[in-house]
Formats: structure tokens, C-alpha cells, sequence
């Protein structure tokens, strides 16, 4: 099956990583398709970037028509209702994915992401999904998305810290890394606190397979249907 | 990847329908092992079949230890916090795996299951899992879980008509079958009434396949700790 | 003062309905700046035209800079985040502004749309303003948006038809109208049904018009924050 | 239009202040009618106040009866449901007006107030309007109402540092006053801490100007009918 | 132990059934005192109702208080927060008891009550008590309390076809009837039906004998401190 | 009347402990039968526990069938579903009888129990009664059930240092003390710390009474239906 996994800003490197972690979790039968949005803003922070992103991700989309399913990489699921009503195969946000994952494992779980400004966009989708009760907290570390590229140590550490307090304040029980910049970060981090560590672009990958593999489509009928 | 579908009822015949279900969309290396409780109730509808089933289920499942994740294979999800707890593999029950599926590809669905007495445990486990919100309704067909097996075709006709009603009255954009024995009618129905029908024991299977391709296990810290 | 009322489709016929609604409500110092998007759909139904109609909506308000509060007048209340973060004077959404007058006159209001495929965005702003626990529920009537423009007869004929029903099953008292186009209609049904009928367009240009008096302005704090 | 503004304690330095808040924020056209209950407590804190002071209320309105609008100038909102079925012109709590202000240009307020015992009345409020999901935290001063009265700086200081604490815990991007005695401090605070600080009574008259100018009333179906 | 039994409205007819419903299930050695407000509405029917018939309410118990604990006779336990700031023994309303018993015996209840107009108030209770979601529905069925007092068979069938409905659409597994003048009616109702039928006053004097019997009374620390 | 306390653990001194605080507060003429399961775990912590010790919990009380009502004396309330399911007389956790007093005495409540791993189970239970709302906070101890049994003055240090906390940081106007081994502490906590602290046996107890004497029995339609 062939899964396209949509960045829908215009940072190519991030782009890179994203594919990377992506390719790391598919099944060997799955083709990774990385592409970015051509026309968009560099990074993804807050209501405005959100709304802006999105034309610019649906015109990328509509290059990759004979895809299974589109993961769109970007915490805070840009353009996912939009997607799911533009076609019929399954699509998934990678934060969406990251929440669904994190209630399969645990009892509660609580988000690490970059900015404050980016916390409210989080928690209506939580809201929205259902999951919200399952969400300790949405944390911001206060690093900007590309920052996470830079790979400063000072960087990890204020992410240790957050995680070090969604222990102790609001029971995590499992972590949700809320940036897709920081999926290189969860192996480490999972084994060094002792929790599971989920990140949103791995999650989404086998999400989508299994959804194809249950040969399920977003539905046609109601809130996506093509008019 | 070896992957536990353990019945908890004691009626082999349903197991077998299970592991075939299992099999139609486990991935050509993933190993399903299916389990029958030895002990247990023939099927389980309402609270006291629900709670009389769990030892033996437990029972069973410690004779397979060297698997790679457990699915649930009853609709009311049995045992799930206790089997959590027992073990550090990936844990799904079907009723959960399916109401995460529905809530992936659709923006309401509703449950057809079989008996009235069934339901408000269905209800409950939706509440608990944040997902009562994206449920029209929980739908009783009357039909007794085992008479299921039996195949009359008035059976399947009270399964199309609660169908029809959960498109017309709650919006359902795609229906979640509430029973594991109802696994064979999935594709069927489908088809018949042009949305998606998911069957828990397949989204169940993929689900636990995509959790184990991300190396993630049930946390051990709070709730699901050993001790 | 001077209230930017912004039309995000580009159907300039329904752009001069609301101008003139607008300017029906306004007090006689109030400036009404009606505007519509130069660059999207002509009618914005599901969540495919409230994606695409943001950037265009942005784009036209910024030729509108002056202004000391702005109404964007789109049931949707589309790009309603984005704005809030662009600009710092008050910003209403008309479906927003008709939920809280509703929730001020009535302890339960029920509102009837155009299309079913616009339900569901409705209902998640209801739901994330908080008011969804007042709204009995959301009624399409199946009539487009454009088809509204035409003053056909039996137009009105299922509206009606669908506030008996509110009124009967739902426990409504009072109705909102779920469109911009049916802001003329507000009046006549309100006298024939006894009980309150209110238009979003009304009730966003004086809550705007209050919010100015109040010397209040979109926080730039958290959610909305310039960067 | 004529608005009454009615406050339920007796009071009169209290009526005074509230009408002049009142008159600040009012249209020139708007003539403000300050009325206070005659009999009752002197300052309304907790449950019992609440309860006892509804009547002198009521007699005090029926004084009154030709005015367009009515706001009851106690930020519990005491007698709201009472006048409603009373009278079928717009009524207004300052609460119920100051938490909708809040919500249309704020995603999250905290709520400032006086004593801890008149925390749990302004959240069965907030919870029963739907808008206690937009609110951070109630926060008590521990000021008495009167001794606000006072202009003592120490009081001041109390209130600033508990908006210190909302902004900073809650995440608060406005602030509500939660008494009608603390009008006069909005512009002050607004300013020094940089985001929206909202009265009551200023909220309310002009959300009541709103209402009268779009034309709406009370519904007199169902909850608020007159029998 | 002593119980004042209070009703809030005047009409002593009613307060001469409670308080025969209130001796028909009180323990050998409990005392019950019954009382009617001497000042304030016949009956209590509808937010005003609510509202008036506190202050009568209040000055009737003052009279009382060597009891051990009070039970306020009027399904919309008007005054139930008031009474508990001004007492410190346990105080209960008949609605509140009804609901609380109706959740220890059956997973969902349905509440048939008078007239519709009473309909909201007592859902904002439900609400606040947090019993709200073990209540299918609060159904009206337009007969004025006065007239439950006269006996008529026609009111009988109108309630008994509530409850029919409230089995079939609500998945009432039992009712509970929402006023004071209804409690004769429950051992028959009961019988018919073959589902429990609650009537608040012997449900209020029991827990109230249950709360005497732990030592437990009104909390004065928060809500119901005395200042 | 006679009232089965069942103990769903092993440990016979917890059964005399409890079967005595029965007694100290059940009336003259009721009878209590304690009894303990002779199969399941030691103590009850956590969710392998709860779901282990329901059959042994179930064969036990099938032996005492000529009983009123059956209070199931463990804080997680263990087997209820499945019980009430089982007989017809009245079914109540320990548990839940104390939410429900604690909601009749007091605004908020909090928690306080034994271990971490507990928590969950307790908010789960809250949740689906509704009380969730009207509870600021479970409070883990980290003491273990059994310890409990020793009277360990530091024990009892760290039960009052989580209620001091309780009262100050959730605004606990009562504590619930969440494990049956903590009974006889009851009335010395409640005078050192003024509010009521409820015990959950003497709770379940009076309510037990209090259901038997209003004639109720557990509802066998829906839910909890015999088949």
C-alpha cells in the first residue's frame, strides 16, 4: 500500500525527519510518499498558521491521487476535516493518532509541545475527539518548532523537565511528544523515564495501514460527504 | 509478530469464527494465536456473564505468555483493566478497538448489538473511553449472541432494519457491529448500505499490529502498575 | 464607530443582504464596512468550503484595517481563530453571536440550517463555545444556501415546517436561523411562532457594537497572541 | 430606551456606583434607571443572601415596569430565572453578561470575586450557562463586598495579585470582576496587565441595548411562561 | 430522632399527604414534624414559584430548630442551599433524595412530573447534583399540582401512559415521581409497571434518617459556612 | 430486617472490623450478617484485584440468600453490576453509599485512599454514578490496605496530612475515607479537623436501611435483568 504523509508546512528538512520516522515504523510491503506544502508558513504555530496552511496542503494532496491512505504531519491536524471531505481514503492527524495510541496504553496521558500560544488549538481537538478526559494536561515547553531542529542539548533538556512534572502533577502514565520535529526524541526518552513515550508520525503510519488493511474509508455519508 | 485473540466465553465455534476473522486481515507474518476460556459463561450478555468470565479469561491467557499483544474478543471488553494490569504487552478489547476505528473515518456512528440487558455496559465503556460523544445510539437487535450462529436470514433482516434507523435517526455515518459473532457480515453490509461497517475483531487485530510496530506497551506506571 | 461585516463566499447578492440586515440593527453613529472575500467558494457548506474560504476572508480584511470591530458573516464562523489572531479589535462570528442571544432570552434554543453536511460543523462550535447543553438541536432543511437567494415559496414552507418540529420535539424557545441568507425572514416568523426568532447578522453587529462601548478587545494573551 | 439596572442589595452606595458604571458604558439615546431592592440584605454573599434578598427584588421591579430591559446588578445573578417568567423584556444577570463578554474575546477567563463561600454559587452559575469550560478558576479575594466600599490600597493589592495568579496557573487571558462594587477598577488593572478586564455592569448594559435593538425578548414558551 | 418535614407552599391539604407519606416509612421512634410555609404561593410551579417561596420557607423553619434534620417537600427542592447555610443538621430535598435513591436501584431513571414549565428547573438540578446522566428524561404531563390533588381517575391514565413511554423510549428502568402530591401513588404504580417507583418524600425522611444515624451534618467549612 | 455485609477479601480481622462498624450504626432491629469471601486476594488494590475477587464475592453471597439488602464492604465496590444482577434486594458499595452522602452534606468532597494504583478505579467508579462533579480530588495515601491494620501512629499522620491538603488546595468541605480498614477513624478526624468525614460501611449501612424500608429493590428491567 502506498501512504502519503503530508507536511503542511514548507520546512523541507523537517519534511526529511518526518519521512524518516515514518519509513522507521511502515511495513516493508508499505511506500512511503513524504511531500511538503508548496505554499504555506514555515512552521505551524498557532490558530492563524493553522488556517493559512491549509489550502497549500490540499493542493499538494490533490498531486497524490492514487495513495491508500494520508497521514498530515502536523500536531495540530491541520485540514484533517477539510481532507476527509476532499477524498475517501482514510486520514489521520498525526496528534489525533498520537491521542488514540496513548489511550490504548494508559490510563491517563499528558502532551509536551512547543509553544503556549499552540495549547489551546490542542486541547479543542482533544475536546473534540472525545479524548480530552484522558489528557492530563497540554504542556508547552516555550521552544519553537525550529528550534527542535537545531538539536541544542538545553533543548532536550527543558522536554525532560516538562515530562519529569507531567509525572508527578497530572499522573501521566504516558507521554505524547506534540511536534512532529520531535519523533526522533522517543526511544530515548521512553527508556529513561520509564513510561511510553508516543510519537504522533509513527502512530499515524500504522494507524493508516491498519485502517486499509480493514479495508475502512473515511465515510460518505453526513459530515464528509463530496456535497 | 504473534498476536493472542483469546474468547472469553466457552463456545468454540465463535473462537473459530474469531480466528478466521482474524486471520482475513492479519498481516502475512503476524501469527494469531486463538484461545477459548476454559471456564466461563457460553456467552456473555449483561453484567453477570461480564464478571464471571474474567477469571478464566485470565487463566487462559497466562498459558500464552510469549505473545507479542492480546485482543479481547468479546464486545463488552472483559477483563480489560484486569489483563492491563497482569501483563506489559499491548492490551485492545474489540468494543474499544472498533469505537477508535469509527472515530477515525467517520464524525458519528452507532452501535447495533445484540441484547437491551448488553447495552448500558456498552454505554459505559464509551463514557469511560471519552468516546460516548461520537456514539448516536447503542442499538439492541434482541438477537441472543449465539443464536447469531446460527445464520436464519430474519436474523441478518433485524440487523439491516436497526441499520437503516441509526442512519435516518442519530446521523450514524458508519456502524460499529456490537458483537463478535456478527464478524462474517461486515463486508456484506458495507456495501449493501454504502457506509463503512467495522468489525471490532479486524480493527482489534490492526490495531494491536500498528501498537506493536511502534514498540509501545501498556504503561506501568499508575492504573496498570504490577503492584 | 465602524464594524467591518465580512462575507467570506463570494456571492456579492447575499454580501448586499447582510449589509442591509447590518445596517437595519445598527445604531445611527455605527459605520457599516460591508465587504465580501474576493477568492473563494460562492456558498460555504461543509468542511471542505470553510477550510478553503480562510485565506481569502484574511486577505480582504486586511484591506480593513481601520475598522473597530469585525463580524464575520458566515454561520460556520469560519476563520473565526485565525482573525482573533490577526487583529486585536473585537472579532464575532454570526453563528457565535446568535448562540449567546439565544442562551439570554431562552433556556433552550434549537437552530435550523441549510444542509445536513453543515450539521456537524455547527454542532463542534457549539460544542466548543459551550453552548451545545442549551441547543436542543441542530435542523437542516436541505435547501442550499443560494437556493435561499431565489424566494421561493415552499423555501419558507420547510422552514417553518422544521421550527414546528423544534418546538415540539426539541423543547425549543427560540429558533436560530442557521444562515446569513435568512436574515429577512427573522421578523415574520418570529410574530407567526410567538418566540423569539434570531438572525446571526443582528446579533453580531450589537454585540460588536457593545463589546466597542466596553472598551473591549480580543485578548492578545495565549490563544491569540500576535507570536 | 429606558434600561433598568436593579441592585438586589439595599445598599445605596453600591446603586450609586452602579449606575454611574452603567451610564459610562450606555448610549447617549439609553436612559439608565438605578433602582435598589428596598428590602433585604446589605451586601449579598452566599447562598442565603441569594435566596432572601429575591423578593424585595421582585417588588422593586414591578416599580418599574415600563422599561425596555432589566439588569440585575449582583454578580450572582440572583432572581435571573424569577424575572424572566416575571416580565418578558431582555433580562440580564452581570455575571451571566460578563462571563458571555469574556468568551467572545478570550478562549479562557478567570473569574475574581469576594469570599471563598460565594465560589460555589458563581460555578453552578458558570456550569449552568455552559460557559464554566471558558473558565480558569473562580478566584476569592477574601474582601469582604462593603469593605470594598472602603478604597483601602491593601484591597487593591489583594486583587491585583490574585490576577497575577490567574494569569500565570490558569492560564487566564481575561479577567472577570466578580462584584458589582469593583466597576470603577477595570480600566486601571486592564491596562496594567495588558489584557481585558471585564465588569459586569458595564457587560450587561450593553449586551441589553443588543438585545432591544435586534428586537428580541424573553421567550415566554416553556421555562419563562407566564403559567 | 425528629425530622421537620416542610413544605413550601401554603396549601395544607398537601402538607397533610406528605406528611402521612413521611410517618407511612419513618422508623418507630423518629418524630415527624410537618409544617407549611405560612406565607408564599399554593403551589410551586415554575422558576417565580421557586423564587417567592423561599423567605416563607425559611421563617417556617426557624420556628423548628431543635430537629434533627429537615426534608423540604417540593420536588424542586426550592431553598435546598439557603436552608443549608442557615442550619447545620442534614438538609435534603424530596427531589434531590428521589434521585439519589433512583440511582442505588436502577442504571437509568426517568422523572415524570407536572407541568413543563417545571421541566427546566428540575433538569438544572439533576445537572448540578451530577445525576443527570442516570436520567433518560424529565417528562411533564400537564397536570397542575392542585389538580393531583382531587383525585381524578383521567390523571391517573395520564401519568401511567408517561411512564409506559418513558419505558419504551427512555429505557426508564425506573420513574420517579416529580411532585409532592404524587406519593400515594407509588406502591400501585409500582406494581403495575414491574419497575420501582420512587416517591422523594419517603426516600427524603429515610436518607434523612440514614445521615442522623452516621453523625453527619452539613458541612460549615465553604458553601454552607455561616459567614 | 437482616443486611448481608460482604468483605470481597480474605482477611478475616478487616470482616470483624467492619461487621463492627455495621453495628455501631445500624439500627436495634436490623441484623447484619458479615460475611468474608473464602476465595480471591488478601486485600483489594488496584484492577487485577477488583476483577479476581467478584466470583469468589458472588459464591459467597449465594449462600445468604434470605437477606433485605447486601452492602458489598469494599471501596472499589467490587462486583456491583454483577450483584445486582444476581439478586433483587438492594445492592449498594461502600463506595457509593459515601459519594452520595458526601453529596448530601457538603458541596465538594475529596477522597481519601490507600495506594496510587487505586485511584483510577475510584474516578471511574465517580464518573459513571455522575459524582465525578461534585468530588475535587482522590487522594492517595501510599499506605497498602493491610497496613492500615496495624494502627500505626505514622499511618494515621499521613491520612491527615492528605486531608489538610485536601481542604486547602481542592476546597474539601467533606472527606470520603476511601478503604473499608479506615472506619474507626472516622470520628476522631471529623472533631480534629471540623467537617464531616464520612465511612463508607456506616454509609452503605443506613442508606441499605434506608432502600429496604422505602420498599425498593434493584430494578430487574434493562440493565440489571435476571435474562
Amino acid at each position: 500500500m502506498k501512504i502519503l504523509v503530508i507536511n503542511p508546512n514548507t520546512t523541507t528538512s523537517m519534511t526529511d525527519k518526518i519521512a524518516s520516522a515514518a519509513r522507521a515504523v511502515a511495513r516493508p510491503d508499505t511506500e512511503i510518499v513524504a511531500a511538503s506544502s508548496q505554499d504555506g508558513p514555515a512552521s505551524i504555530q498557532g490558530f492563524l498558521d493553522v488556517a493559512t496552511c491549509v489550502p497549500g496542503l490540499l493542493k499538494e494532496v490533490v498531486q497524490h491521487r492514487d495513495v491508500d491512505a494520508i497521514v498530515i504531519a502536523c500536531f495540530d491536524d491541520t485540514g484533517l476535516d477539510a481532507l476527509r471531505t476532499l477524498v475517501s481514503v482514510p486520514v489521520l492527524g498525526i496528534g489525533e493518532a498520537a491521542y488514540h495510541a496513548a489511550s490504548m496504553i494508559a490510563n491517563k496521558f499528558s502532551v509536551i509541545t512547543t509553544l503556549s500560544r499552540s495549547v489551546p488549538g490542542l486541547e479543542n481537538n482533544l475536546m473534540r475527539y472525545g479524548l480530552a478526559q484522558k489528557c492530563g494536561r497540554v504542556r508547552a515547553t516555550e521552544i519553537p518548532v525550529l528550534k527542535l531542529e537545531e538539536g541544542d542539548p538545553a533543548t532536550l533538556d527543558k522536554i525532560r523537565s516538562e515530562i519529569r512534572v507531567a509525572i508527578e502533577q497530572d499522573n501521566a502514565e504516558a507521554i505524547v511528544l506534540g511536534c512532529a520535529g520531535m519523533a526522533d526524541l522517543m526511544a530515548h526518552l521512553s527508556e529513561e523515564f520509564g513510561l511510553p513515550v508516543i510519537d504522533g508520525v509513527a502512530a499515524g503510519i500504522t494507524f493508516a495501514e491498519a485502517l486499509v488493511n480493514n479495508k475502512l474509508r473515511t465515510s460518505k455519508i453526513g459530515a464528509y460527504s463530496y456535497s
